[in-house]
């Protein structure tokens, strides 16, 4: 894939896609609508230190933007290298904030509005644009963990967002690939995939005026969606308005027929958007990876990096298309 | 750290080595020592199409290796590469082979032997050094699952061998990290590691003759542990009997310590030995990865391919130091 990662479609051991669906109660199922022990349910706003917040018409909220209390990094202090041998070790500059994204303590995106799924990108824009001013920083990143089986340790929905003093490692080698792409072509390497994917259709799930959400020919694990541009940008924080409308429009979309169709699996979502001193370049491509975890990654993952799948992209694609999302 | 990826340590949410400690239950504790519907207990040798096995003094067998039932790869037909636009395709040819480590259903590495235990490492090797003749053939993995968090199907203790046709991208640009350094020093970055971590002790875990095992200064994960040949070969492929009888001492004693310190936590282990064609080089050096699953990696390490540890490397090595691995 564009990646440069090779990954094994797994026909043997194929499963069809209604063996992925999950068993477990759904979370909206279990949980109460408001839990008073609960950080982010409402009336214990003092329990965390709020950035920002989204006002509902009854004087309440509809989204807050709060720091995590206990951070991954902390903006405080000058960003320092040292170099001792072998080793680099850099200050842990950056932010670590949590976007609450509904007062409703067992919603989650699929069940939420489209009004909603809107606001948490705007959000996450509008955080973007402000943190981007610190010239520390070099990356962002915007994601959301559902479920345990996907790193959350609190069932209330939340999304975060993490600044970097620095460039991951893995962001820049692929950044690296698409350049050389562009640089032998003369285009975007995603342009010219969302291209193909479109005219053979078999990977497409849905699309609408700005997105097309698609399952890559070499999808890492089963049901792995990305969520793609059709403008060329390189930068998530340059997207119009109208854009993160059809985004939030098209993310709904798919999350639901994620969930009416294999249970509300848990899942990963991962806004992918070009390093802020760097996002103007024409190779690269922002857009949104959506990871649902109804596999696990074992021993040949971590050895070699590579993936194994046991689902065909093609029929994972063509069950998707098909699920109804209720809308 | 010498993949240049960079890991957050995390001292405002570092967590103590004690809250990392499993609550379930010990597999031994909960599963009876033969069960007659497991394919891989004596008796049901039928289920399965053995390769080779070492056998028992009784006239049983101590170990045996098995074709995988649902193989990721198989070693049938030739090794075709189609290129389609931005497409590649690679006949999946490969061995997946399964390592039926003991004929007790309930036990574990950390339970067997040290017989069995090395017996284990000679096995892999054996069968490495006869899939290497296969000329398709690029690159061989060796690893363990061991419990459901780290991906295991199937209770019943087993190691596994896949080989691919291809080396796969995240090993070859960590050999190319290691040449570029191998280029500007002369010396494999790996030898130069060990000798700072032997110099400064504080990461280091356990060591005999020929083997040091150790929690590296930018550890991706609580108690991810590296177990280190102090001798230089690229491939454990020509690592000799002397060598393998102490990797497998030393396995154990670590394995041993994370069994009683951690009370059994799932994890992996991964030989990463060099590819079949690009053994020789004097920069790479094989070794042994064991990465235990007791923190969840989420949105954030999916879209950075970066990790956030919440365990400090030396305060775990110091925890790992002081458990008594009751030998």
């Amino acid at each position: 894939m564009v990646t440069k990662d090779w990954v094994i479609i797994s026909t043997e051991r194929a499963r069809r896609p209604e063996e992925f669906r999950q068993t477990g109660d759904r979370t909206a199922d279990i949980l109460p609508a408001y839990d008073p022990k609960c950080p982010f349910c409402p009336g214990n706003e003092h329990m965390s230190e709020e950035v920002m917040r989204v006002p509902s018409e009854d004087g309440g909220w509809r989204l807050r933007v709060v720091k995590n209390r206990f951070p991954a990094l902390v903006p405080k202090g000058e960003r320092v290298r040292e170099v001792d041998g072998l080793r680099r070790r850099l200050t842990g500059i950056g932010h670590h904030e949590v976007l609450i994204e509904s007062p409703i303590h067992n919603t989650c995106p699929a069940l939420e509005t489209e009004e909603e799924m809107v606001t948490v990108l705007d959000t996450f824009q509008s955080r973007g644009r402000a943190l981007r001013e610190d010239p520390r920083l070099e990356h962002i990143i915007y994601f959301k963990n559902h479920g345990v089986r996907a790193g959350s340790s609190l069932p209330h929905p939340h999304g975060q967002l993490i600044s970097l003093p620095v460039v991951p490692h893995n962001t820049r080698a692929r950044n690296d690939e698409a350049r050389r792409y562009f640089d032998d072509h003369g285009t975007c390497v995603v342009c010219e995939m969302l291209d193909a994917e479109r005219s053979s259709g078999e990977r497409i799930i849905a699309e609408n005026e700005h997105f097309v959400a698609l399952i890559p020919y070499a999808a890492y694990s089963p049901f792995h969606m990305w969520i793609l541009p059709k403008i060329h940008r390189s930068s998530f924080l340059e997207a119009p308005a109208a854009e993160l409308q059809d985004l939030g429009a098209l993310m709904r979309n798919v999350l639901r027929r994620l969930y009416f169709g294999l249970g509300d699996p848990d899942y990963n979502y991962v806004i992918r958007s070009a390093p802020l001193r760097d996002d103007r370049s024409a190779h690269q491509h922002w857009y949104v990876s959506v990871v649902p975890r109804v596999s696990q990654a074992a021993g040949f993952e971590l050895g070699t990096g590579m993936f194994i799948n046991s689902a065909l992209p093609e029929t994972s694609a063509a069950f998707m298309r098909d699920t109804d999302p209720q809308l």
